[in-house]
This record gives C-alpha cells, structure tokens and sequence, in this order.
C-alpha cells in the first residue's frame, strides 16, 4: 500500500529513502576520487592519524541506522563539541547569551583578531574560537565543575560512558595556543571574561579534545533532527525553538569562511572539526556523521564535504 | 484515506495549516507592536512613502492565497530585484559565474569596499551591492537589451505585463550613487567589470528601480519554492539544483549583516529591500511577500522581520 | 670676518661640504651597484622611459649648483607635483585645509581605500592620491581655470616658461586610473568633493603629468630649502611657518609607505615619483633632485634612495 | 656684540637664544590657556597624579639649563622609555632587530591588534606597544638581568643612582594589561618573541613604571641632541648613525596617532607617555623634557604638546 502512494515518499518518513543503495554509490564514487587534501599538523597527536580513514553514520529521526567504513573508530572531534557546549549554554543563559556572542557569519577567517577588536571583544558567533571560548566561561560561570558536566551533557545524548576528552591532544593545545590566549587576553580586556583566563582556556582545550566516533557523533546529533528532543526516548533536550536555532546557527556558521559553500553545495546545518569529522543535520529526517582526516584550504574535511555534497544531490533532500 | 493518515498532515500539504487564522493573530498584534524604524531617506522618492503601509501575500505550493493590507499595491523593491538577475546569470553562466562573484556572507555592512579591495574585486555574493552590480555585467555581455531582458523574466514569473522600472527613482539614484560608482571602478581595475562602467551601472539603478506589489513578489518567488518550477504552470524556470542553491544563497546573504539574525529567528530563505519589502521562501510550502517601509537599523523592514518571526513561530515550522 | 669663525662652517653656509667631491664618489659607488628595481609599466607613456637614465642636480640655498648625469632631461615629475599643489592650497585655505586632508602617515599602501572609508573620505595626508585629489578640488574651486594656476606657479619658481602638462601621459592616466575615480567617488559620496568627479579628476591627472628636469626641480623646491623664500631673488613663495609644514608632512608622508624607511636612512624630507624622481631639502642647506626611473617594490626610484642615503652619510648631515 | 651679527644668531650656537626670556613669556601664555585634557585613568597609580603638576627642563648642548615649575619632581615616564630600551637594543641587535620590528609608522591607534596581525606579528615600530615589548624580548635574550641592565643605562645617562621603578605601577599594569598579554600572544604564535610570554611582559611593565623628573629626563636624552655622545663627558652612548636613526624614529612613530601632528606644530623628534611626560630633541641645539599630567584625546599632553608648539614657534627654529 505504502508504494502506491508516491506522494508520501516526498515525506517526512525517511526509511523510503533507500540510503543503504545511496551509500554504496557513494562508496564507489570514493575510489575515483583523488587523494587531496592534508590532514591538520598543527599539533602532533592529530599529524599522526592515518589520513585515509574514513566513517560515516546516518540515524534517521526513526532511529533507523545506516554506516560505512571506520565508523565505530574515535577521533578528535575537536570544534565539533562547540554544538555541545552552546546547547548547554543556550539552556543556562537564554537570550542573555546574544548580548556576549554574536549570531552572525564571521566572513573572515576562524581565528581572526580583527573583527573581534571591531566589535569591542563580542565575537561574531559561537563556532568561531573567540565565541566558543565566551561559551566556555560562560559555562565556568554556572558550574561548579563544567569539565565534568560538558563530558556527562555528551555521555547522556550517546549512552556512552567513556566517552572522554584526550588530556594528550588538550595539553598540546595548552601548550602551542598563543593565538587563543590572545584572543581570550582581548575579550578579557573588553570585559566579555569573567573569569580568570588560564581557567576558561583550559576548559575550552579540553572542550576541543573529545573523542568520538561517527556513530556516536550521529546519536548525539539526533535531538536536533527531532525538533529538540531525543527520537529514540522522547526526553527533550532543548527546546523546539532552541534546536532550530542551533541548526540555523550552525547552517550559517558551521563552517568557517567555507559556511556559504557548505549550503550551497550540501543544503543542511552542520558543523566540522579540523579533526576531519563533519556533523549535519536533516531536520526531521536524520543526523549523520562523516570522518576523514584530509583537510582542505579551508580547514573541512575534503571529502567529508563531497560525500554529504553527493548524498544530499543523491537523495534530491536539502532543506532547501 | 489520506485524511486517515496523520503523519501526512506533517508533510508538504500546506493547507493543512490555517494561515488565515494565523494572518488575523498576527495583524492584532500589530497593533500593539510599537511603531518603530525608519522610512529610507537617501534619495526622495523612498522618502515620501506613507510609513504605515502594510501589506502581506502569501501563496502556498498548491496555489492557495492569503492576503494582508496594501497587498496589491506597488512599492520599489529594491534589492530584492537582484534574486530575479541572479536566477537570470545562473542560468546563462552556470558555475563559471562564482569565478567572478563568491558565495559567503559578507560578514560586514552591505556597503563596504574593505572586504571588495582585499579580495581582488571579487564580491562576497550577489546580493551585497557590488556582487550584483558584478552579475548585472554578466547580463550586460549577453543580452543585446538586458534592461528588456529582466523585466520581461518578471512580467513572465507573474503573468503582469505591466510591471515596470520607475525612472524617477531610477534617476534619484543615478544622481546620488557615488558608493556604488565607487565600488565598480575599484571592480574595473581588478578586471571584474567586462563593460564600460556607466552602462553596468544604468543598468543596476534600473534593476532596483523596479515596482512590484506583495502579491505579485509572492508569485514572482514561487518557483523557488517550488523545486524551480512554476507551480502553477509546471514550467521550469530554473533547474533543481539551481533553486536550491539560490535559496542557499538567500538564507545566508538575504539581508545584509542581518542574515544571521533572520535565519535565527525566521529560519527561512529570504530577500530584503530599503524599499521595506521582504520576500521569504519556505521551500516545498509556500513563498511569502512582506511590505512595511520602516526600516530597522540595519536597513530591513522593522514589521517585516516581526510578522516572518512570527509567522514561523506560529506555524512551528521553518527549514531547521 | 666669517672665514676666521670655524664654528660658522656648522651653520647654514653649506659651501665649506666639497658636494662636488661627495658626488664624484657617489658616481663610482653607482657603478658597482648592481641593477634592480622596475620602470613604472601601467601606463605605455611611463614604461617606455629608457631605465638606465640617471640625473641629479643640488642647489645651496647660496646658489651653488652641482650636477651629474641627465640632470637637464625632462621626465614625468609625477606625484612629486602633489608638493606645489599642496604650497598652493595652503596659501588659499589656510588651516581650513586640514578639515579636509590629514596630516598623518598613511601606514598602508598609497592607494588603499580601506583607511578612507574608514575615516569617513578625509585622505590621511596631502600626499596620498585621496589626498592629491582633494587638494585638486580645492584649487578648482578657488580658481577659474586651475590648471593654468598651477603651471603658473611651477614656471615662476623655476624660470622656466616651457614646462608643461604632458597630454599623452595625463590622457593614459585618464583612460586606466579606475582606481582613483573609485576613491574620489567615494570622498564624494563623503561629501568631500566639491566640484565635479570629472572636472577633479581630469586636474589630476594633469597635474602628475608635469614633466621637469632634476635641475629644475631643484630649483623648484630651493623655497622649502629657504623657510619659504626663493633663495635667488628673496621673493616669498609661502610663510616660513607653511614651509616647516610642508617639510614636515614631507618628512611623514612622501614616501608611501616607505617614509620611515627614507627617514631612517637618508633623514631629510622629501618626495618621490613613479616617474622616478625624488626631491629632497635640506632646511637652510640645499635642495636635490634625483632621477633614476627602476622603482623598488615600494614605488620609489631604486637608485635614487640609493644617492640620497650615501649623501647624507658622507656629509654627515641629516636633519636628525 | 650680539645685536650686530644677526646671522650668527640663527646658527648652531644654542646660548645666543634667550631660552629663559622664552619661557617667561610660555609660563605668562599658560596661565590664559584653558584647562583641557584628563589625566590617564586605567591604572589607579596614574589617577591619583595632581593634574595641575607642570615642569620643563631645557639642556642645551652646550650644557646650560632652563627650567620651569615642577622640573625636579619625579613622575611615570611610562613609554618616553621605549627610547632607552631602542637604544641598547639596536647596540647589541644592530640591523637585525629590523627584521623583527618595523620602522614605519602605525597609521592607527597605539594598541591595535589588526596591523599586528595583518603583518605577521611584525610590529610596525618600537614604540608601539608591540614594538617596545619586542625590544624587551630582545634584551632579555641578550641580558641574564635585563631590568638590572635597562636601570643602569638610564643611571648612567643621568649621574642619579636612584632612579628607579615603580613596584606599584608595573604591579598596576600587570593586574590590568590584557590587551598587552593579547598582543604577546600573538606575537608569540607568529614566533616573533623569543622568551616565556610572562617574562617579558613582566619587563615591559616594569620598563614603563619607571620614574624620572624633567631635569633628570632632558639630561638622559642629551646624547640624542648630540649624535650620540653625552655632551658633558664626551662618552659615546651610541653611535651618530644610530643617534640620527633614533631621532629619525621618534620624528615619525614617538606620538602614536599624533606622529604628524607634532611634526607639522613642533618639528622636533620627540617621545610622550601617557603619564603627560614629553621628551623632545633638537640635534645639535638641545634636549627638552615637559611634564603635564592631562592628556589629550590621542594619550598626548595636553599642555606639553602647546609648550613645545610654542617654544619651536617663538626660537623660530625646528629641523624643518
């Protein structure tokens, strides 16, 4: 009966997408594709990955999953779990926290000073360094512990337990981040800190130093296919309100000065990690996460982005 | 049977909602909503419009109107004439285009030869000033008449033969434009500007000269919320990808260094013009057309940007 | 009586240097330097100059000439003309110029736009093309026919009736110089220009087109030599206080960005050309012209700043 | 004797002015002037300073003093510092140390980070913020006790072994000076400090806590009035090429946004602080020290900067 009715195919109900079909051409695809790309070398523990790794895992709002390759294998997510941190503090901060970060592209590149002295120490939005380290004291305002929090906030979305930040990869961030301390130094001068800095600069290394596979990146993304709330359990995370604007936040600013070609090309709010992992999301269709190491000019996953370029081309879905 | 199936009423059937009873709440609101913003200035014929016009038309993807006030009178539109020429070069130039014009917000005030000089004269996008004066270029090289050209793809999008350029506010900015004169030379000496620079620019007064009413903008924009094609007639206007991507490009450059705050709190793809219009697309429901000419300060519609706020919040539906 | 007076030799008598020595010196160190350094090419007028010409003509402020090379060649002043335009403003406008041009170094290239728009078009100093052009509407609207004035001043203060705007090299300027109809688009949208785009630009462009002999712009500049009097026959061209000034914004400004660099080394205030001249004043010692047409990657003559560093170390006198 | 050689005058014989007759009619001159400008306010230390404290202190090379008011109270000389630092650093750097800071000037505002950036942690010059701290960075490279070093140099300049820093004051910055660790970092990131980030800024701000009276400054810049050599001893405190270049830098880059300004009124090179201290030197005639603690809006002394414009204006003598 049901494929009779073609119109429903059009629908919200994704299991009539034939994503497994989907993904085997987009394997196939992945063979003629050219090696290119470099994997990010700026601190030793993420220059030794093996750049031809290569996971992905899709969860439909229905809970059904689909996956290919390394996807069960942890990586660092790295500017992936600035999602995580925002959600919390969106939840904590309501619309306050619009008066200490912005909503609004960067249009320049990640890690630019410039803008951020412009607007007198309010960072352009919350993906950006300076407005995810903002996140992070906001964090260090509210919790007693938030190291501990952040990892129990991420725990609760996969059911994993030992998922975990690498105190290797932070304590190099630690050590080689002059450019984040002095980007934290100017916001504590245009009084966008409140606490001291070496704190807030720790919490936000170690934020970047979580370790999770796709799978795991797919399942904790899920509430935000769902309108806010966990498909599988009903518990609600955010609300609807907030996880729409998360997704509108991430559409616009996810990722970097790339954040127009990402919706021009793939048409879905997501967020990248120099790790290689990219996130995105299909509100009210699925969540799903790519990983491969190799790095584009911009700092994206070069072939993350084609394979979501070519699966949402594929399945004709974007949310435009 | 259909009506059986509640999930359905989920999917893209739009008259499932009741916008007539939406559109009442919203107009009482109004009401209430303190009168706020200003009328654009800079050239006299904006500034003698009536501040308190309002007008709404939306026409969902089954061809179904609601409409609002001034709804069918005409206004300047503005900036929003430059999706009509986009759609246009799109098509003539295929990707070769974003060769010449990017597609990342801007990041910075509509207006601003910072972003045009460090970039070698390549605009951000085609909606800032300089990228569409880039794509009026492109028009220019391919059409003997390009100025006959836009205006019969207009008329043809909503069926009015009578829709026109007004030469009164085509002039008033031909006489005040020195930024934009400015801003195509600099394009000139990067090589950006094929044709001689007077001509580009009489071509770009005229493009946002044009007058179009709410219910005929609505119209004009149905094909992009339609996949490309006309609803109504089935013609393809533009190709799939092609709708898609312009929706891409609205969503994160509809409206100016705004388009963060739009996405966030509207969370559809739209278009803004100084003339107080708005045009937003939710795509596969409906195209809508807003008109206040009070202006926020960041040059968009200050009513406008409310009743989209609040229609998507009370349809608990936008593309997040 | 003053020949018995040693401690008059430090003063302004600047015949006790042997000049003729110094020079004979600095011709032999010329032939071990290696050639580097590029004839100006964006105009055909500019690049055709032969690169191994090579002038220079010193003028004491006692009258005493000393020459090497192509001294008596007329070559195309250039931008070193924005000097005499700038004696002329001052005298008509008084400190009412400096509401509308700077007195600051630029601190980033000589064309840039950035810093106008920025400082809402008011042109850091007289000597960046902004500036130039502003001074240019100045002298327009205070005369009938400025073009004619400023030849006028230039002939008087050498003697010279023939020197002469070069129609060739002004009517080249005229067809490629977008870049500076841009930034006087943009001080006229500021509303810093008073007269028309066209009419400014086309005295602009004439102005940089003189063309003078090292030996007459020598003499040209004895004034700036003479806290403002013409050394020769007394007669004042500027106020001793406006001749400080104008060696002062020298001092800061008439290098592009290469002003500290020219302090550094050669210590007196002067200005430069893309023609490749330069002029430099020793205040109440000499006046030099030197001309060599190779230009360093900064716009000014290779082996001018060259000469002008080896003089003012082996005189041991710079004005610091 | 005087009165008939008039020539004589207006030589390098700094006794035949009448610097006391001069300052008479100065101090008559400050009594008509307006209060105007505010004492430094970001550090309690500076608040507390009584706003109406004057003092000027005039050296000619010739040894003979002239002093006004509170010439031999002590104050926080703050960056008129920078200069000692420069000069022991460009002894023991020689033209290296220009491939790690800039002679050119700042073009914008004292502290900003865009043109740090922008130019690859490069300052611009040594007297910006950036530039001093390279300096230190410098010293302490060269130096086991590089505060015990930069203390002597100044004691022997002056013959006071009691000059010394202000515990407090460096304390005051430390506590406060985010944007200066800001910049450190940045710097640092780019590679262009060689020491612990905390090190030398623990220097920077001791070297701008220190504390010397008018007197006790005009005497430790006399070797700059005297290419290089203490005019009392004969020693030489740098060479006459270094001598000149000092100058030629104080000339362009001593009075961060206000480099011009002080040109065209003043003419002399000259450094301020923000504690309303200003040092300026005309080579081969004198050095001068001013003191007024209010500050104009560019961080200047407000009535040191009137001081110095009329001292230049009434001798008739600047190196313009």
């Amino acid at each position: 009966m049901k494929n009779n009715n073609t119109e429903w195919i059009d629908c919200n109900n994704t299991e009539w997408i034939d994503y497994k079909e989907i993904f085997s051409e987009i394997a196939i695809e992945l063979q003629s594709l050219p090696s290119a790309g470099k994997v990010a070398s700026y601190i030793p523990e993420l220059d030794h990955i093996d750049g031809e790794k290569l996971g992905i895992h899709l969860i439909t709002t229905n809970n059904i999953h689909y996956s290919i390759g390394d996807s069960k294998e942890r990586f660092s997510i790295q500017s992936i779990s600035k999602v995580f941190s925002l959600a919390m503090a969106i939840d904590l901060e309501g619309t306050d926290l619009w008066d200490r970060v912005g909503i609004e592209p960067s249009g320049t590149a990640f890690n630019s000073l410039v803008q951020l002295e412009h607007e007198k120490g309010v960072p352009r939005n919350p993906f950006i360094n300076a407005g995810a380290i903002v996140v992070c004291d906001v964090l260090a305002s509210h919790f007693q512990n938030p190291r501990k929090e952040i990892i129990e906030f991420i725990r609760k979305l996969t059911g994993k337990k030992n998922i975990n930040y690498s105190s290797e990869v932070a304590e190099s961030e630690r050590r080689t981040g002059y450019r984040n301390r002095a980007v934290t130094c100017l916001m504590k001068e245009f009084g966008n800190i409140k606490n001291k800095v070496s704190d807030v600069l720790d919490l936000y290394f170690d934020l970047c130093s979580i370790e999770m596979s796709c799978e795991e990146l797919a399942q904790a993304f899920a509430f935000l296919s769902n309108s806010g709330a966990n498909p599988l359990t009903g518990e609600v995370i955010v609300s609807m309100s907030h996880s729409k604007r998360i997704n509108a936040i991430m559409q616009l600013c996810g990722f970097y000065d790339e954040a127009g070609e990402f919706a021009f090309k793939v048409g879905l709010p997501g967020k990248s990690g120099v790790g290689g992992g990219i996130v995105a999301v299909h509100p009210g269709k699925y969540s799903i996460a790519v990983w491969s190491p190799k790095l584009n000019k911009k700092g994206n996953s070069y072939i993350g982005m084609k394979i979501l370029e070519s699966l949402t081309t594929k399945t004709n879905l974007s949310i435009f």
